[in-house]
């Protein structure tokens, strides 16, 4: 009955609704179609220059750089530059190229840049994520786009520069190689196949020597001011992301809250050096505890960051990374045309090619620390004449698995490649997951060995400290301090040379370079930059600097400085303290490095520390099973209870390892991943958006529903 | 430039879209029209029906019997009714009364039913999934009646009456406590809080003796003929599902699935028997890899129905059970009012009270079963005269756990019901979970005794072959086959002098019982049941059945077999004979008691067999604990190794359990929990409805954003 009288005042309600809605809105409209009107003039401006070539517009500002390498056919530059300024129904990605002055003989700089209509669309396709008026992170889109913007902010201001780099990487990174594209024109050989992203094909072919985002300076002042010259402030994590991306930030966020929860174990440590024997086993098992908790503690603290910053939502079955191959076709989720490949040929590859080679490898590694170990007890057993070659074995082996790693990263790089991931993360994982296994062996096993086949407790903590200090702190040192300060010193020189060089050229040269480039700007028909442009000076700077490769050595040295702190703590309890030290000293140095010794990096969108997080905590479950096995054997520990016969000793250990794990275990499962409040706004989200999927189906159906229920009850029957 | 012509493109684009779609949908929503009309006008017979309390129309089917107990004052009564007959905004459910015809001093008996409207409506707020026309899984929603319903189908069929049950069910669940009552009409101290069920608590209070559904007596029929009566077919998990519910399903199929995987071990244990004893140890680690193996496909394949139900997405965020107590507020996740409790109150509960409880009860039993070892043993060695009593510390003992595990029981209920968990699922994990310590320690803990304190492996052996065959085959003729059968003949003989005494009453007091009625009826305002109505014997014949529980002893069964096969299947291989045997009958005999000797039990939705799962892992991750401790134990294996010390004998089982908790883990991390196509499945709903609602918040604006460009542009330029 009262059914009955609902469905029939719908007809008003929502009548009344619609207007409300509109009454409501109508500011807030207004104000985004002058807002996107003015984009769109502006946005005409760029097309005109773009169409025109005309040099005394305003060039939009350089977010990606391109390098073309030398001598390099007219007709391939030309078709790649087709292929950017291109509409997307011919394969393009309608971004605005602009050509950099040069003589003829050197490879051309293409500047890339997008309209501002163009950097708004693909925000909002790519799903950025921005905060919204109310605080809240959500998924940018144009129609909302007033919602996005506080009072005070002007339109051009609202995504990063950072943003705009990704979101012109992203468009260059998606022109894919078209079906009836079988090789890059101008060279025969430089196979094409279908679906594969043409910049990184040039890129493997050295067609392409370089892509690069510029730094942005101003915002890198300021952002070192608050990072790096600042020793014992907190860092500016957001800042950093907005600047470098995800992945960077994160890293960053882990090193300060891993440092910052090993001050526990150096206080514990500092203490064991002031009590007896007795208490190590406390201590030990305590310091076991810690890590894992401190582990399942991140875990939390890396989801609500992932929640902020929108990227918790990342699977596998997110758009695909740009070297993943395959035939080109509708994708299962999304309904998007991209590149499709079977999964379960990546999982063959990877069980029955890759994990083979990978253990034959470990194997190998294995085999060459031992014969180094023998070969050291060898040389002390001969004659005395050799025993001055003692360290040799020592040295040959480093060298050794110096030239090993080398040419093992090549080989899992090149499997992982193969295995052809869909998703970045994936292809991360899997790398490192790779890289971690061989590092382990190098880095660990020798420990080991001297734990329980030699069972020197004093050469394992004079190890210990050798590797901690000598290996990490100088090596650390070598790494970064040194170069920094060399690198910062020829760059300087450099800068001064440059500048010079240009001063001597532009005033000598002017007039042959100009008419060199004029010609070339006939041949391409781009604008050009300016002679006098900093954009030139800041590419001829940013293109010598080093390219970061990835957090994937700053994650390895911590990896290993986790397993040198805990996997023998009640050896060498100290280790945590010059852990802290050293780790102090990295964040500065790492955040220096980042701004001015590498080209900007790309930034990268993570949801977590993707495999380290399980490389950390595999490490933290073998540190119970190293401390147990350390404490049995040590003959201190032994004298504490000489009653006790062998088995029985041994028992008592094997007993506490398996408390420990279960302990372990414990942990595990009643700390919950998330945060409760994360828990509930992703619950909230996904509520929300499962009920705009029901009212999307079933409006359409409503409205013409509830017209016809007017018409046959006729309006405002009761 | 083309973004601009994009845009002034749309306007058009728009139109003609919805004219498409208009013309495309018009045939379905003519249907979708006219039936919802037929469904309304007999709605409005419905509520003709229920307003005048006239019996000459055809009443409604009942889906649920509420008896009331005897002697409750009439306005104790009135009250339940209206709040069950009552509009939603004075706090009712707005169902279905009828009256069952009594005697004035029998308990009143009301049949429960609701509108046709109603059923949909509320199946759409329930989230009720349903196979939609392409043989999807989706939520139900009444806009899109016409894509549930094939062709041949008329809207009535539609929900099976176990859904309706749920829905009635849910219904009345749902009544709860206003801010101004504050103890039940007519009992002053039957206190009741803001947001409790009012039905749950005049359960508690025994206004209420029973809430229960009715069987379906036609369908009952062609399901046993399936099921129960077919001993080797496979059995219809969906028409168990349709009827029972996901919770019932899904036992019978872990069951089925369990006893398959069981094959294996039986295989194994069997050739065991014909080879040597050195070949013990691998078939003994291939059962614990296999035990790995089948409860991580379990977890997949529960994953993948959870699916196909449409439960996968249960959360702890779900609507609350009924018993759950809180202020009423505004829901974080839906926006809906429901009762509010802060969630950390129920984790201190639960660490602070509940665990210690829990683990103090532990303990007391397993000192009760000490005790009973030592006066064993006691017995043992005293005096000739006293060996008559050998059995009798045994006696004692398992009258004792017997005692014990009832009392414990309903400590474990009440403890958690006092934690006041939001869900159903979490109270049942919770409560599961207390439960399953106990009983660990009460089947479990002899067995671990004999093993590794008395280590005598044949008293082992016969230990547990005297617990299989003796306590599990017996115990469950015992518990179902018997009683069954004499259930079964009562309640034959029941049925028989019940239709007796009706047909007696019916011929001789039909106009008192008339008289006394029609009192009642005018009393309460009711439509009544007509003496002759097949529902008056059905409810009399069900009210005196008993309830069924609940899966827990069922899955408690299970996991005791589960123990006694895997925990030591070293020393006693063929108990999975034993198992499989017994799990054949009980599969049978369990559908056999749910279809003829319960009470039809109410439908309840799961997503996976709860802290079951957790349970059997933790059992089959002690099995590697309690395999390798047998083995290196068993005298037979040690004289295979004469040479070893006992040190190092003990290390090489060490290792080989590490070993085999290596692979566990490996296998766990590398079997992921979903597979592929349900993953695919699911990303592609989150993706839809992620995008369903950006377009929901963009498309008022755009809507009048296009009009505006429009007038400015002027329509079709280009």
């Amino acid at each position: 009955m009262e059914a009955n009288i609902r469905k029939r005042n719908i007809t008003s309600d929502f009548i009344n609704d619609q207007v409300d809605t509109y009454l409501e809105n109508l500011p807030n409209i207004e104000k985004t179609i002058n807002r996107l009107q003015g984009l769109m003039d502006s946005n005409h401006a760029d097309d005109t220059t773009t169409d025109t070539g005309d040099d005394e517009t305003v060039l939009p500002s350089t977010y990606i750089v391109i390098k073309v390498a030398e001598n390099i056919p007219e007709a391939t530059v030309k078709w790649l530059i087709n292929k950017i300024k291109g509409k997307k129904r011919d394969g393009g990605a309608e971004l605005i190229v602009m050509m950099q002055p040069s003589s003829g003989d050197e490879g051309h700089v293409l500047h890339i840049s997008a309209s501002k209509i163009k950097f708004l669309e693909i925000a909002e396709e790519m799903e950025m994520v921005k905060t919204d008026r109310n605080g809240l992170m959500r998924e940018f889109a144009v129609a909302q786009l007033e919602e996005f913007l506080p009072e005070d902010m002007h339109v051009d201001d609202l995504l990063t520069t950072s943003e705009r780099q990704t979101i012109v990487r992203h468009e260059l990174e998606n022109i894919r190689a078209l079906p009836d594209e079988h090789h890059v024109p101008g060279f025969q050989n430089y196979t094409l196949y279908e679906g594969q992203s043409i910049l990184q094909v040039c890129q493997i072919y050295k067609v392409i020597t370089g892509i690069f985002p510029l730094h942005d300076e101003e915002a890198l002042k300021k952002l070192g001011r608050k990072w790096y010259r600042s020793l014992f402030k907190t860092q500016p994590i957001e800042e950093i992301r907005l600047y470098f991306g995800e992945g960077i930030a994160l890293y960053f966020q882990f090193l300060a809250f891993y440092t910052k929860a090993l001050l526990i174990p150096v206080f514990l440590g500092l203490l064991q050096i002031f009590v007896s024997i007795e208490t190590v086993p406390f201590f030990c098992v305590f310091n076991v505890v810690w890590v894992t908790l401190l582990l399942e503690i991140w875990r939390r603290k890396s989801n609500e960051l992932a929640f902020k910053w929108g990227t918790i939502g990342m699977t596998s079955m997110d758009e695909p990374r740009p070297n993943f191959r395959g035939t080109m076709g509708v994708d299962a989720v999304t309904g998007k045309i991209q590149p499709q490949h079977p999964r379960y040929i990546t999982t063959v590859k990877m069980y029955c090619v890759s994990i083979p080679i990978v253990f034959i490898c470990m194997v190998g590694a294995f085999i060459v620390m031992l014969a180094s170990f023998w070969a050291e007890d060898y040389i002390k057993m001969s004659d005395e004449y050799y025993q001055q070659f003692i360290m040799l074995p020592s040295i040959i082996y480093s060298v050794l698995v110096w030239a090993l790693n080398l040419y093992y990263r090549k080989l899992a790089t090149y499997l992982t490649e193969w295995e052809n991931h869909r998703t970045q993360s994936q292809y991360d994982r899997h790398r490192v997951t790779k890289l971690v296994l061989f590092e382990f062996v190098n880095n660990f096993m020798s420990l080991f060995y001297i734990a329980f086949i030699i069972r020197d407790m004093d050469m394992l903590k004079s190890q210990l400290q050798t590797m901690l200090i000598i290996s990490q702190m100088i090596c650390n040192l070598q790494e970064t301090v040194l170069p920094l300060a060399m690198k910062y010193m020829s760059y300087r020189m450099m800068s001064y040379k440059n500048k010079k060089l240009t001063d001597h050229k532009s005033s000598k040269s002017k007039i042959t370079r100009s008419e060199a480039f004029d010609e070339t700007k006939s041949m391409f028909n781009l604008p050009q930059i300016q002679y006098d442009d900093s954009r030139i000076r800041q590419v001829n700077q940013e293109c010598i600097m080093e390219e970061y490769e990835g957090t994937f050595d700053d994650y390895l040295e911590l990896f290993i400085q986790f397993g040198f702190v805990f996997l023998f703590s009640s050896v060498y309890p100290l280790a945590a303290l010059w852990a802290v030290i050293n780790n102090v000293i990295e964040i500065r140095a790492d955040a220096f490095k980042l701004c001015r010794i590498f080209q900007r990096p790309m930034s990268r969108r993570v949801k977590d520390i993707g495999a380290w997080q399980r490389c950390f905590e595999v490490l933290s479950a073998l540190s119970i099973l190293t401390n147990c096995g350390v404490l049995y054997l040590s003959p201190q520990m032994r004298s504490q209870a000489p009653y006790l016969d062998e088995v029985k000793w041994l028992l008592i250990f094997v007993f506490l390892e398996h408390l420990l794990l279960g302990i372990r275990y414990l942990l595990h499962i009643t700390i919950s991943d998330k945060p409760e409040w994360v828990r509930v706004a992703l619950a909230r989200k996904n509520y929300e958006s499962k009920q705009a999927l029901k009212f999307e189906r079933s409006q359409r159906n409503k409205r013409l529903l509830t017209r016809r229920f007017q018409t046959i009850h006729g309006p405002h029957r009761n």
